[in-house]
């Protein structure tokens, strides 16, 4: 009836289980033909695939773990919880995608490798339209607390050619591991967006990224806590990079050495976008004469590869 | 790393996608197990267990449709709707569940087929804990509209010995399709419980079922619309029947010839829960004298066996 990829010899649809009797296993096939063929009649061919694909997975994961109606109840319930607490400030959904690997599968699957070209990562929640601009070597913090940080770097198409002119967008969490739109005071503070220059050139302050945990007062944050997982993510700088004729980049920066990095709680790290965040001694000279006191700083390079359009 | 049930060629945790060149597919195979690995803390084994297969199954299944991102914020957005229009009178992840065969598969399950054991079916959302009590040959429909119908079988265990003292609760649709719960205004109608007899023995005068539609006016409905298919449940009443010493039955008994036996929108039916509701003209006695004067009525037997407890 099916390609048969999960097709098992207790079951057409699949089970690993291991003492279901054939009758009892013909049952269950039954069904799911059943459920399958419902949607035959979907006029819409992606969405047909989409829905038996869905339905032919789910079935044969709650084969395989021989779900009990005990179990199947706490299910509801915990999607009811997920439900509850959404809401136009907080999207438990997508944070179930991402603690569960969803979202950034289906990032990476959007996003092939292309050449040289950077690699993408979890959107996250906390992107705003409408930063406030800065001139290059500008400061996006407006006063969002932290330790001052150095980040320069180019942007060029996957030939190494310079792209002037390129949109760059930038948002980050505090040193108290939050972003402006969880400040509850309507504030905007460290995001901005600037342009690269005639050499593909950017550079701006920001502020020395430290690990936060993802909201965690909620059912998504009861489930990793019963499994033992960390809510924490291992600390990043969001870049959103768009120039025409490219696509898009959505991606973070993470900070080498940073304690979270095997266990950020959304999967989001891959090795290329590890970078070194140098420390600076309190006194060291910044790059543009600032006079920072007695603040430590840090600098950063992170130079963007840009894939081009339509792949 | 699993029992492989989902390798393919392309991956280790499968794909039936062709184009997906062996890099990427590492790639993406490579996130699977960071996620699987993520839960191999958790000291619930039965929760490992279902984490990691709930991972192995949704990462397959996003992998297979090479899920798109705006088609990850659709389901998300889907999600969220479903979650919006849930509450304490609506269960819509429920008729998710229900309409995508996952409350019917579990049910399957965990009610296996023993020996000539009536079949079990979904509980459905509208049972109400403290429905009124009958006396035998008692009327359920306390004023609920509809074609009176006269129901009467045995409750005996799997050898066929009668159960005197069985507990049977009984609920029903009204004409219009509508349970009591969903008036409004808290009456009760359409449901009862009784006791069976010292011969196992049981009767009282229900409603003829009537198809319905399940509740289509959310997200769970514009699915069903999307794909083309029908949100009517196939006529039936709802039984639920306890006995010390005997697995709790909770099943339907569905109405042969009934438009909707093949289509039914939760896939409830069971070839076996489909009964003869046979129609009588009015003016026919009835089994138990009563006068219905100029309305016509039906009768249907149905003989429940029960399973013994513990399988």
């Amino acid at each position: 009836m099916t390609s048969g990829q999960e097709t098992s010899a207790t079951g057409e649809y699949g089970t690993t289980a291991p003492a279901v009797p054939p009758e009892q296993s013909e049952r269950e096939d039954e069904l799911v033909r059943r459920v399958l063929s419902s949607f035959d009649g979907c006029t819409d061919r992606r969405l047909r695939q989409l829905m038996q694909a869905l339905v032919r997975h789910l079935h044969a994961f709650l084969r395989e773990v021989r779900l009990t109606e005990d179990e199947w109840g706490k299910a509801i319930e915990f999607l009811t919880a997920v439900g509850d607490i959404t809401d136009a400030r907080r999207q438990e959904f997508v944070l179930l995608s991402d603690t569960l690997g969803a979202s950034m599968q289906t990032i990476t699957m959007n996003n092939e490798a292309h050449g040289d070209a950077t690699e993408a990562t979890v959107f996250g929640p906390f992107f705003v339209n409408g930063s406030p601009e800065i001139d290059r070597g500008g400061d996006i913090s407006f006063g969002a607390s932290g330790e001052p940080c150095w980040v320069e770097g180019t942007v060029t198409d996957t030939a190494g050619r310079p792209l002037a002119g390129a949109l760059i967008e930038v948002w980050e969490a505090d040193a108290d591991g939050l972003y402006d739109v969880q400040y509850g005071d309507g504030r905007t503070a460290g995001r901005a967006h600037l342009y690269t220059d005639r050499e593909g050139g950017y550079r701006f302050w920001g502020i020395t990224p430290t690990p936060y945990p993802i909201p965690h007062d909620g059912p998504v944050g009861s489930m990793l806590n019963a499994v033992g997982r960390s809510p924490m993510r291992a600390s990043h700088l969001h870049f959103m990079v768009t120039h025409g004729g490219h696509r898009t980049l959505v991606t973070h920066i993470f900070v080498r050495g940073d304690h979270y990095l095997d266990s950020d709680s959304v999967f989001g790290v891959k090795q290329s976008l590890v970078k070194d965040f140098k420390q600076q001694n309190a006194g060291t000279p910044t790059p543009d004469g600032r006079d920072l006191g007695q603040q430590s700083w840090s600098k950063v390079r992170f130079d963007i590869v840009l894939a081009p359009e339509g792949r």
